[in-house]
């Protein structure tokens, strides 16, 4: 009965101090600007501390490219989600020793393993606003291509500079579809090491089928570390690396939150499309999503076909298998939420509003009245061939075929200036571009990609002859197609590709020695050269017609709804932001609530022996004989394993530090709920929440399951000896 | 967020006012001795009004025979849930006019339809301990055989006496394992008609889908009315009868309940197993109901291909797949509990509990030392051919094969003096026996029966030889079971009995007659009359040992809870019982609460426009425009559609009246919740919940969208005009 007064109190508490907070990715520079709403929030900062990316916390967070992090030590040590370390312990997995289902524990700096091949640790030390240098200038009159080339020449341009300081990376970054360009600085390690994940049983409790869903027991959490060379510079991997001194770290709170405190979540969301136009939702939700859906079915069956038996093909396509069981569960919620929300023609509703806005005033009729008319008309034009479009994207996703088509393009952009050349094949990217094609290796299985191609090439054979690509029928002889099966075996089999070190050898061959080539998949990715090369350019006029009728489309869209009153944020780009709110939990459907926390004894309750709820039984054991250590949430009466909070986030953000209102760490984003899923296109203040891994949870396992002792000690966390 | 705070105080409320309510299936007579826990729970009434059988409220309280209902207008109105109107309304349905689709609303007494055969309205008038008269006197030293017989004869001499009093039905009911036997005595009405139900879209609304599932919004209801001759003496129907004039009947009221109040369910639940052993439960949970399930799936998916383009087919068969998607829901749940809850380990906890309180005394030694073994050495003896009695059970149950033998065994009772006959085929059991041969016909199919007993054929020939029936063997020649698909289809094509006029007529045959014929089935039955016999007679002895054996290790278990001062029940097993507790919600799992009330706005939520979820466009269009008459509950701010509390209930107890701590009828019990099925063997305090549709829902319906207003103001209803 108490635990009934406590759930429904934890229940009221949300209520207060949630004003404005919610909604909304920030950039660090629009934060002064919403000071009040910070802090009936909750804030105790200055947000002015907020805006300077070269200090405390901010500097503390960390872009790992598709997962955020944060630096929770003097000595580099990063803490991420489980799920943003699975390519690692994938990497480092053998037969003997599957580190995805051990955990991995490294007691010393020596035991530490090196992170996948490719894993950075990057964080971002200054953002520049460059709109006048890309952008300003380019007359209306230009065309498409002209557009995209002037824009692509000034950013490389912008690059080049940015990156003459040693270590750094830098990029330019488009905000409101090309209103505002950001130049971004990053300094870039590039040597990354694993300290500590737990096992899969804990840091993966629950999988696929607790994905997106509350209530949530999900321990996913891991811990990395940044090396630099001995001198402070980042350098690739060796052995006499040291660990490197970050100017800033995130302290840790063992206090953690309880419910309705604020909490703020910053890191490097993806990508949302709330500024969308009807059109676009609509052929979205009824074209693109539904058919993405039956495609990733079909791979998925695939893979599984492919399987059977084969735990080492398994084990190449694990990583692929979650990744398409996420997307198929996440394209199913949106499309569910589109059935339910009527978002559609609140978007319909929103353009009607702009429309009359628009009207009501001779002067901006004549500023913004062709605007939607224009964006509308490219968005209906790129629909016409996005069935082809789409087919020829997969096709190209064969792993051989991009690779092929990757080497002798790089043969090809290298008899450029380096300037000149297309990005992705500049000096700057070799270092990328030749661990990708190490890594393929981890996560390919000839097999399973032929069977693949050739459901792509089925799908393909029934677009109409029109759509068809001549080159790559004639070279298939798709004529013909009952001698198709033979010759995607002799495709699969007349190519070497499939060995790393050919692969790798290839990098240094010039165009020549492709054209000389009789390697079935770079014979083809000859042929194919200068068809792809059109559609290139195609695409890329495409891009730059849309930049400049999304860029005013954007500009009226501001206009309209600062005339309002409302704030504005950006559209998720990959660029640091931050968002703030309350945990709270919140009412699902009629006759359900989901309260904020979920405790450790809900682990139990799910345990049923079977992968994904096959808690490790010392856990169990903890939990039956309440052994809370000094982690309990009293409000709950627990330790706390996830909470749920009001803040705005998507793919990207996980990994992301969950801060209190002292900027202290929390917990760790990891995922939203299952009824948020259409938050990247229509944010719902009564139901999106965010999902977080409550740092209590985490620094429980470490302590009383995993004995990561010298983790919790560097993270300066002393809990109570318990005894065992 | 006003929204969230009622949502909130509605969970603490429940808090008060609970002690001891919830689980008890009580007889009226035992709530004197709970006057403390009811009042305390919210009883305003005397508790010894309630054991007054012939006074109010109980004697309004009707037993359908498998449902529950009561009188709620001094002419006979009877209210119970829509799902006991089923049979009744598919009864009446026509190929133009499907009343389970449309619904049905009698304006006038005129237009009130005939109910299904064989439905009556009984209430019980008296109850009398014959325990005396039943088991007095029999020496320990009897066979099952002659326990089982002189138990026989004596009730059937106690209910031909009790039938002496015309217009009554009388039955002795075993409590506590036979260790206590009560004589019903019931008014017995034969004329029942239908006068409204809403359709299927409302009165079904989330179907088998949301069938045991919390958040619910089923409008369950659907009103009865109970004809008598014109002297007020039950009689079949007629045209001239006129309605019942009943002592009692419920008032309804309007402002139902809202949470935390007191509730009382009175009717008729059907059959518990709180006190089984071990031994039972382990074989019921790991043999018993996975094998139903196992046949269960097989029949559905039989009825399904038989269904396909047979619309006529699909309609006989809606009730059994209805039936068999409840069972089945009911069996998954009952074993997803039975793996979760622990309950076995808790009733062998019980047991040891229970053996060492009677180790602890020499006395209680001697008295009671050899009873836990005896039974459960009977126990295990009746599992030993439990596949085989399971599969002839089946077999049985084919229409034809059933119907056969129930014909020609009784033209052998008919040989027999009444008193001596087998119960069932006494005088007094005619006019059911008549009206089931009658009814058949809207439930049967020759294809769907023949498909049927083929599967069970399928079945019966994997048992080893010895436990085959060797006649049975022999009939059907299934030592060639190559021709046995072609020895099927002659049996389905050699018999009548599908005729409804043959089958009524084979009722006045004599045994001549039927060791005659040349139908088909009629042959097996005969052939298999002596065997069948045999088996009974089995059956009976063993009984008669289990009569035995239970009612003393019930007298040993009552003995050990009363020492433990624990109030103790008697399994349900369709008597009249009370029970009684509070409005309240409960958390299912950690991370969810189940708020104790749906709302209206919840029905929207669901409608999909596809059966189940296709709600009438009236409904959602007034729930749209938030017209709730004046039926809101303040708390909730909407209609309540449906509501949960802890009352200890079961099936059987469907259509059972909801009332306040006053009496009057507040709604209709029609459910339990899928955390609660296991409460057949195991109430849970914290998760054992009913579902109730509230009556404010009914009455909304019936004002709003059925125009019900005759039925409304038999109620003495006066909802305020809405103009509509």
């Amino acid at each position: 009965m108490k635990r009934w007064m406590i759930l429904a109190v934890a229940l009221v508490l949300p209520l207060f101090g949630t004003v404005g907070a919610g909604e909304g990715m920030w950039e660090p520079k629009q934060l002064p600007d919403l000071e009040k709403e910070l802090k009936a929030a909750g804030l105790q900062l200055d947000p002015a501390t907020l805006t300077d990316l070269t200090g405390h916390p901010m500097n503390a967070v960390i872009d790992l490219a598709g997962c955020s992090a944060s630096f929770v030590s003097p000595r580099a040590l990063v803490i991420t989600n489980h799920h943003c370390s699975w390519g690692t312990l994938q990497y480092n997995s053998t037969e003997e020793n599957d580190l995805l289902k051990n955990g991995f524990l490294a007691s010393t700096l020596d035991e530490e393993i090196p992170a996948a091949p490719g894993s950075r640790v990057r964080v971002t030390v200054e953002v520049t606003d460059v709109t006048d240098q890309v952008t300003g200038g380019l007359e209306a009159s230009l065309s498409g291509a002209e557009r995209f080339d002037r824009i692509e020449q000034r950013e490389k341009q912008l690059i080049a500079v940015c990156e003459e300081d040693p270590g750094h990376r830098c990029r330019v970054q488009g905000f409101y579809g090309g209103l505002q360009y950001n130049l971004v600085k990053q300094l870039e390690i590039r040597d990354v090491r694993l300290v500590y994940a737990p096992p899969k049983s804990i840091g993966v409790y629950g999988g696929d089928i607790d994905n997106w869903m509350w209530p949530r027991h999900t321990g996913d959490f891991s811990f990395l570390r940044a090396y630099v060379a001995p001198d402070g510079s980042p350098a690739d991997y060796a052995e006499e690396n040291v660990p490197y001194e970050p100017e800033h770290y995130l302290r840790v709170s063992a206090k953690g939150v309880d419910v309705g405190d604020y909490v703020m979540v910053v890191g490097y969301p993806g990508r949302t499309s709330r500024y969308r136009l009807p059109s676009e939702l609509e052929n979205t939700f009824e074209w693109a999503y539904p058919t993405t859906r039956r495609i990733f079915d079909r791979i998925l069956e695939i893979i599984a076909e492919q399987s059977v038996g084969r735990p080492d093909v398994e084990l190449k396509y694990a990583a692929t298998v979650s990744g398409l069981n996420n997307a198929n569960k996440n394209r199913q919620g949106m499309l569910d939420g589109y059935a339910s929300s009527g978002m559609l023609e609140r978007k319909r509703e929103t353009m009607r509003a702009l429309q009359a806005w628009i009207d009501s005033s001779a002067e901006r009729k004549t500023e913004h009245a062709s605007t939607l008319q224009a964006l509308n008309d490219l968005i209906i034009k790129s629909q016409t061939t996005q069935e082809r479009d789409m087919l020829l994207r997969r096709l190209g996703r064969s792993s051989m075929l991009s690779t092929a088509r990757r080497l002798y393009r790089l043969s090809r952009e290298r008899e450029k200036e380096d300037a000149d050349r297309e990005p992705g094949y500049q000096e700057r990217d070799m270092v990328p571009f030749r661990q990708r094609l190490q890594r393929m290796d981890r996560r390919y299985h000839p097999d399973v990609d032929k069977a693949l191609w050739n459901f792509y090439l089925e799908e393909y054979q029934k677009l109409p002859a029109d759509q068809r690509v001549v080159e790559f029928d004639g070279f298939l002889g798709l004529d013909d197609p009952s001698q198709l099966p033979a010759r995607i075996d002799a495709m699969y089999a007349e190519t070497k590709l499939g060995d790393t070190e050919t692969r790798l050898n290839w990098i240094e061959a010039d165009r020549a020695a492709f054209e000389a080539s009789d390697d079935s998949f770079i014979r083809l990715a000859v042929v194919l050269y200068n068809g792809d090369r059109e559609r290139e350019a195609e695409q890329e006029a495409e891009a730059g017609e849309f930049q400049a009728a999304r860029s005013r489309y954007m500009e009226t869209m501001l206009a309209f709804l600062g005339s309002r009153g409302e704030s504005v944020y950006p559209d998720a780009n990959s660029s640091l932001r931050v968002t703030f709110g309350n945990v709270r939990g919140y009412q699902p459907r009629d006759g359900i609530l989901y309260t904020p926390f979920t405790k450790i004894e809900g682990i139990r309750e799910k345990h049923t022996g079977e992968d994904p709820f096959d808690s490790p039984q010392s856990q169990l054991d903890l939990i039956e004989a309440g052994d809370y250590g000094m982690l309990a949430l009293e409000s709950i009466g627990s330790v706390p394993v996830n909470f749920l909070s009001n803040v705005d986030t998507t793919g990207g953000n996980s990994g992301s530090p969950t801060l209190n209102g002292r900027g202290e760490l929390v917990g760790l984003l990891f995922d939203g709920t299952y009824d948020s899923i259409n938050s990247d296109w229509d944010f719902n203040t009564e139901t999106t929440r965010s999902i977080h891994v409550d740092i209590r949870y985490a620094l429980w396992v470490m302590s009383k399951i995993d004995k990561a002792h010298n983790v919790l000690e560097e993270l300066g966390i002393d809990l109570a000896p318990t005894g065992r």
